[in-house]
């Protein structure tokens, strides 16, 4: 299970005030938490709202703190296909995250020539499309399909591709859970691909969301999730990776789970 | 989801004690506390290991101390096809639980007349022969699959007829969790009968056993479990079938959990 460490997010109050001061300890201790629990690979979204260009200056800013922290493996986290580009041109490694792409027309065509430069990235698809995400998990494959088509059109390994199928709500419609978790079979049982998912929506508008989080991170991981864009120092998600990764036979003589209690991880 | 609660069980060393001195207080206690935790079924068993007449003496006593209480409904525990027969004729309702019937061939021809005689009776079966139990999947629902043709044979609807494909420790073999999840998934494709599962065994041998209980109960009800024999007093329990259920579409408007986190049941 690969995880994506989601804190270093523009969208976040203390991390948008730390980007604004500069404010490199901060960021800097964000990294190693993330790190010392588990992060694969350490997401950055600099965007804080205030335009292109300062987005631009503040990704090429934590990609700079992140490595005096260590080489760690990044995913370069914007809406802006040229912030986008712009980080992954800082970026030293050549294993590291595009953050994202979906459907939508204009976007995939700014997207392929900045994938075609990177083509040894993995690349994050979101199942959506102009219409927004669709509610059937039928039509969110359908889409998968067609990007994973475009994808290895231009030479993108199926081993690259990470299908994010967008879980909505349970509060809105109590079937969006299995709708996302139907979806991801699917692409599982179909496609030679990776499958990620940011996992927190799920649980907008409930009490105590913690708690739905890692249940149903529990449950796609059963399906088959290769990697989760999450926070990681929760040992609520933990426990669910821990538990969820025994249950399915991916904890050789349940190793990482005595350790685990052992060290009082959850 | 059908909740059968196991505290009463003569193996249990307090509740030995309680029948060795006929305290009524104690097991009436034990009974109130898991109806108001949500059990529909109080699982009665007498087997302290003094012989079948003292056995049917003791599932007498407890199911008039049950009766002292409420008109709950019982389900019947016993290795002893006699002590089942015996327990079966003094309760009072049709909606009763036979625990448990197996494939091993003198077991079953021994229980057939005493479940002909009861035919309404839901019926616990373990996917188990004169072999014990087996380790792949396919065996398991090949018992299952012969069990049902028996019991179809001699009347008894699949409505009735509950599969408990018997899960063994992960800590024996990591593979038994899945073992028991395939079995599960093949059996409610294939046949139209119901599923149960005696939780706990998963988790022999593993440190912080209640943790590992919760998720693998939640997948099984992802799976389609229709009931458990669980202690609903323990609030790990109850927040897995609360959480699986709102995941798997099974609460409406998320109500259940609502409700649940405002009462603090977990």
């Amino acid at each position: 299970m690969i995880i994506i460490g989601e804190r270093i997010n523009g969208t976040r109050k203390n991390i948008k005030e730390a980007i604004e001061k500069k404010d490199k300890e901060f960021i800097k201790k964000e990294i190693k938490k993330q790190i010392e629990c588990g992060a694969h690979y350490v997401d950055l979204n600099a965007g804080i709202g205030k335009g292109r260009e300062r987005e631009k200056e503040d990704i090429k800013w934590l990609i700079e703190t992140l490595y005096e922290v260590g080489d760690y493996a990044v995913s370069i986290d914007s809406s802006d296909p040229e912030v986008i580009e712009f980080g992954l041109s800082i970026v030293k490694s050549s294993d590291k995250i595009i953050n994202s792409i979906n459907f939508e027309k204009e976007k995939i065509e700014k997207m392929i020539p900045v994938i075609k430069k990177y083509p040894e990235s993995k690349i994050i698809c979101l199942t959506m499309d102009e219409n927004g995400i669709p509610y059937d998990y039928r039509k969110k494959v359908e889409i998968a399909d067609k990007l994973i088509k475009i994808l290895n059109e231009v030479g993108i390994k199926g081993e690259n591709i990470y299908i994010d199928c967008l879980v909505q709500p349970v509060s809105v419609d109590t079937k969006n859970g299995i709708m996302f978790l139907k979806a991801l079979k699917e692409i599982k049982e179909r496609f030679n691909v990776k499958t990620t998912c940011g996992l927190s929506n799920v649980s907008f508008g409930l009490p105590n969301r913690k708690i739905v989080n890692k249940y149903f991170l529990a449950l796609c991981i059963y399906e088959g999730l290769d990697s989760a864009i999450v926070d990681p120092t929760i040992p609520d998600i933990r426990e669910a990776i821990c538990l969820a990764e025994m249950l399915t036979d991916k904890d050789e003589f349940c190793m990482n789970y005595i350790t685990s209690i052992k060290r009082g991880y959850f």
